[in-house]
């Protein structure tokens, strides 16, 4: 049972938090409980950090931003022993959960489960360990990046064969799309590892995109569930393996994401070697460029268009007017548009279906909505449109694809 | 170097702390800070503990309360960086600091210097430490008990073998009484360890009593200094051998306390064991009795006053009823007085210079204070007297003796 930082905001809510434990425990599970810190904790210490010093040493980073956890563990132990519920917490380097030596972004390499299990064999009911944190090959603290309480919880789920992993966080499960501009959004039952996956890298802050790919690989029953309402065993949304899915549905969400820009290079030769020439220094520059679309060519010259985003726009200009200067690539000018979105249908039913590409761009075509570029993966069709559209596009591809129905 | 709560309470704070380090560094030393938790931090932890839990697992507790002092290493580390200084924090359990497994008022065992020293060798100059905190025998976090964090440098003084052990607090050094209370208080330029300990156990706020006792045991030479003042190499106090006193004062300042309370046992039967009969039960239910006097005897029965904190008069008062009740000592009643006050005058001169307690007496007497109690020691007079003569009586016994004058 993973408790997000809004879950353990206050005490009070920590001790909510501990009855849901509690139940669990009087059904006759053992339990592990990962918490994150209280909420604002985290944000206050990276703060503190960072105004310290703004190029920090990632490895003291870590050593404070990690001590919201450990609070929180503790507290949570304190109050379920309040409960009689036999429980102690766990520091990250006390499990110990090793990781990488990537401080602020470490990856577990290995969980050992005999001191835990040790703990369960003398009675202990729940383990109550500081999410978010690990310790590197040379005893120091590392962090996993923000949301890595996610990927704590899918770890050690998967290192001592839980169950399942419940997530409870501030909303009640994964929806069709995002019920803030979208009212018909149904929360789904059932959702496939890769369609949470695009969704996850699409912009939907349900869960950190890692713990999906690892709850994947590993074969954990994820299940994402509020802590704020009263639910019972079926609630919330169980992120599971395509073949555990009964809906039939061809798509399973709309997906939409603000924080895109456009990107056009205007006249550019087009010769062999171009887009290596354009993106090898975007790259190294660390623009994340998502989408590409090249014009047709004309008099041996193209406008290449792509989308970053919209707070690297600055970076990929500079790339772009250094790459000009140096002579490695020439173009007429570059044209960044910031009023732009992204709106995604996702669906692992798309692989054996086909026409719902079309389909989206005629739902669109109806509404007046001119798509800008589009990209496509095996489950998943993104289209560029203007901004102003992004409630229109959501609503209408809702209804077009009845995700307000169930399947 | 030691910086307490006031010292780092802020960003601010922690930077003018670690120039003062970087001063140290800069005069060629390799440098060993230990930090306390942010001004306030601590108090805010122990609070959500006691909320959560008031009868907690101090094992518990001492996981939460112990993680203010990670974030101050941290910030310290970095801010030391940033000023080019070579430095990295460590947090108990990494170095490891070994204690006792007495959770939240644990011992110190053994500090190993092996690590720190390594990265000394490797170019390191400051490693700054957490204070105030350890690791059981059991792997599981322990801390010192407030002010543990003085205790926590005195022992990496020892353990390292220090040149000197520089406590930084709110305060410039150790006086000869409570400035507030009196305007000519003197800022002394050195105290002897038994003086400081006295002071330390009659309410002096400037070090905690253990780390003193470490501090003279070790042969550490301890210096207290304000963070807040621009200061030389000789500002402060240091607390040190008495061979290592200039000074010839026979005494070396007067301490009050506020928090005393006087109770008298109205005629109890004066016989042998009598004393054993009203003292057991009192250290039974946890009352810590100071100062003990027993009246002339009249028609085989006296009266027995002595004296407690103020916070304790309830639980003396139920103890003593309960042993009359049960027949081991009679009395005809129980008198509490809590408008009193401990004056003390402290100096190791006492052991060679008789007649310091006359001169004391003399100097109350002349006030017009009269006085209720007096327990001595090799170094130390003390006496109870009415709360409201406090003031005068510090102000005289300073005159007196000589204190505004250095010696």
């Amino acid at each position: 049972m993973k408790f997000g930082g809004t879950s353990v905001a206050t005490l009070d809510r920590i001790r909510r938090a501990a009855k849901r434990v509690g139940v669990e425990v009087a059904k006759g599970y053992d339990v592990i409980v990962i918490v994150s810190a209280m909420s604002g904790e985290t944000n206050k210490l990276v703060g503190y950090v960072e105004e310290t010093s703004p190029l920090f040493d990632a490895r003291e980073y870590d050593a404070v931003v990690s001590s919201g956890e450990n609070v929180t563990a503790g507290l949570m132990a304190l109050t379920l022993q309040e409960m009689d519920v036999p429980a102690r917490s766990w520091q990250g380097w006390q499990v110990p959960v090793r990781t990488t030596s990537a401080h602020a972004s470490a990856r577990i390499e290995e969980i050992p489960t005999d001191n835990i299990m040790a703990k369960f064999g003398e009675g202990m009911r729940v383990a109550v360990v500081a999410g978010f944190q690990g310790i590197s090959p040379e005893g120091r603290i590392t962090t996993l990046g923000r949301g890595g309480s996610d990927t704590t919880a899918v770890a050690f789920a998967a290192a001592f064969d839980a169950e399942r992993c419940d997530i409870y966080t501030d909303v009640d499960g994964v929806y069709t799309t995002d019920p803030r501009i979208c009212e018909k959004a149904r929360k789904l039952d059932r959702i496939a590892f890769e369609e949470m996956l695009e969704l996850a890298s699409l912009g939907a802050k349900v869960l950190q995109t890692r713990s999906v790919e690892l709850a994947m690989r590993y074969k954990v029953k994820l299940r994402v569930l509020s802590s704020f309402e009263e639910m019972d065993d079926a609630a919330g949304t169980l992120v599971c393996d395509e073949e555990d899915i009964m809906e039939s549905k061809v798509v399973a969400g709309v997906a939409h994401s603000r924080d895109e820009a456009k990107m056009t290079l205007v006249s550019v030769a087009d010769r062999p070697g171009i887009a290596a020439a354009i993106f090898t220094p975007l790259a190294d520059a660390g623009v994340n460029v998502d989408m590409i679309v090249q014009n047709i060519s004309e008099d041996g010259r193209t406008d290449m268009t792509f989308s970053c985003p919209t707070n690297q726009v600055a970076r990929a200009q500079k790339a772009m007017n250094d790459a000009k200067e140096s002579g490695s690539i020439n173009f007429h000018e570059i044209l960044a548009d910031t009023a732009v979105c992204k709106i995604s249908v996702v669906g692992i039913g798309m692989r054996s279906h086909t026409g719902v590409a079309a389909k989206m761009f005629k739902v669109l075509a109806q509404e007046g909505i001119n798509i800008q570029v589009i990209t496509t993966s095996e489950i998943k069709i993104s289209v560029l449109v203007e901004r102003k559209y992004m409630e229109l596009a959501v609503q209408a591809l809702h209804d077009a694809f009845d995700l307000d129905k169930a399947g």
